[in-house]
């Protein structure tokens, strides 16, 4: 919007955007008890959507494949940004039955699944540059952030503070199918009076959360698409120690950003070499590459790759139509 | 088939049918373990029917609500059957969303929470007449059939047989999210020796099991929509003993095929009446009332209803649209 552009949004009511707003539901699904089922309301906004595709240049959907059947039609005016892993095996069978759509990846990594879809292009996440400002990282502490579950191994980043001798942070939500896993595996560990565990926090807190940390701990053991946090932690100035697996190695850029390593010996021994590094320098590749600037301006480019590519295939069909008339006249 | 139409099913491909099968998966989704997510093959097959639309007279939709979006164009030519409980509250916007959807019911008692919808008509699920012959119910023992859960109560069930001192033979399925229900409270009433737990049966062990039953007990605590272990004994001949909620009142002729009881006491009361019952009676209503042909004859009538109204439908649509070109020139 900012770049002069009219955005429509489909999204709940309670959405803060400067876009003219589509609302199917008043409050977040997610976060209202009275939803059992968020499924109809994504299907009553796409219905809408439908209905007045023609008002828009270019429909950009963050629904999965919910909205492929309805706009398989006009898949020269859309864009899909996948958003999730992409391993699970009932995913490849629909990307297969709609080559059509063009799909960006939130990460090269992300693809590996499924390298054969329709990928247009990666687009990295952004967060504004005035969200948080560079902190001093003089805490004392390391620092975990996000949702405790297995794929995320607090465990590890608990035991990688413990044998640092160093305190540890963790700023995290535990969601309804984590709750035995936090109970009988996390619990029991944060006895050690080293590790301090906050709960949840929000925008508002996790500047002062990262910007005085020594370094975030990310000991991932899944293949995350985009760890958010990489880059929360990079707008605060903040080194981050994470393993290799999915996109960290396109996130961090090694010995400016943070140290990628294997395992927990390597991430202790990565510590010292963290604390060292240059947080306004740290600050300024966030700045280069994961502003929202440079989002918008990615996605605003891949949209024209989009409508290009788009009627390219349209006069093609109709090329092709008006061929197979000619030959059953 | 059997009435001369052209049938295509789309289903998955290990569906025994004599119809054009047209299959989005090789195997029934539910009983798939590398299936994570069923919803996927379900666009498939819809996106596939959307393409093949022209070529059917009347589309007959058992999908929920996930075809109303790609199908609103062309709602005079389609039927949908809703099976499940319509009292979630996620599914009226949807409805009232659609309203242009032709909905068939299987009970009236479903349409409660939404008499408002657009329904057609009721058409009472049926079973072939072959499937079962009325058994004898010299088996001395009274029967539960269907699933262990809190809305079947197989509790009260267990609490009739014992009160009655008759023995209960139990026939169900222990489904995941059931587990703990069964293991903390049914588990424990199964040491009573006049109960027996059979476990999931198939059709081929029903006739037996119903046949040679007293009566069936069904004490459910829920709006059932349609219970079809209700006619499953009826087609053996076996009387019901049910308590009076959802569809039970129109699927049980109190005093013919069974009795309509509002507690466990007036169940254990109801057991030597239908005892008494005429079993070649109750084999005969359900012949009239629950046979496959009866159900393909009331949608074969429903099919003429809603193409009627489609027709009328649709030249109202070009008369306000002829109208309305009339208007703008």
């Amino acid at each position: 919007m900012r770049q002069g552009h009219e955005v429509t949004l489909f999204a709940s009511g309670d959405s803060q955007t400067r876009a003219r707003l589509q609302a199917p539901c008043a409050r977040a699904l997610r976060l209202d008890p009275h939803c059992k089922d968020p499924l109809p309301y994504h299907f009553i906004a796409l219905h809408r959507l439908a209905r007045s595709a023609d008002g828009f240049d270019i429909i950009h959907f963050h629904t999965d494949y919910l909205h492929f059947s309805l706009f398989a039609q006009c898949w020269g005016k859309t864009l899909t940004t996948l958003h999730g892993r992409l391993d699970l095996p009932d995913l490849a069978p629909i990307l297969r039955e709609f080559p059509m759509m063009p799909l960006a990846s939130i990460s090269d990594a992300q693809r590996a699944p499924v390298p054969w879809a329709n990928w247009y292009s990666t687009v990295y996440h952004g967060l504004p540059t005035s969200l948080y400002a560079g902190g001093c990282g003089d805490g004392g502490y390391l620092a975990f952030i996000g949702r405790i579950c297995r794929e995320k191994r607090p465990d590890w980043a608990i035991e990688i503070a413990h044998r640092a001798g160093m305190p540890l942070a963790i700023a995290a939500k535990v969601d309804k199918v984590d709750r035995t896993y936090y109970k009988t595996r996390i619990s029991p560990l944060l006895k050690d009076p080293l590790i301090e565990f906050i709960g949840e926090i929000g925008d508002s807190e996790k500047g002062a959360f990262l910007g005085d940390a020594v370094a975030l701990l990310f000991p991932i053991d899944w293949p995350e698409p985009f760890g958010l946090a990489l880059i929360e932690a990079m707008a605060n100035g903040t080194p981050i120690i994470a393993f290799g697996r999915g996109s960290v190695p396109e996130i961090v850029d090694h010995g400016v950003t943070g140290y990628i390593v294997g395992d927990v010996d390597e991430a202790v021994a990565a510590i010292p070499l963290a604390k060292a590094l240059d947080r306004v320098a740290i600050r300024r590749r966030f700045e280069e590459r994961f502003s929202v600037e440079r989002m918008a301006h990615d996605y605003l480019a891949l949209y024209d790759t989009v409508l290009r590519c788009g009627t390219v295939g349209a006069v093609l069909n109709s090329a092709a139509a008006a061929q197979a008339a000619a030959n059953a006249a």
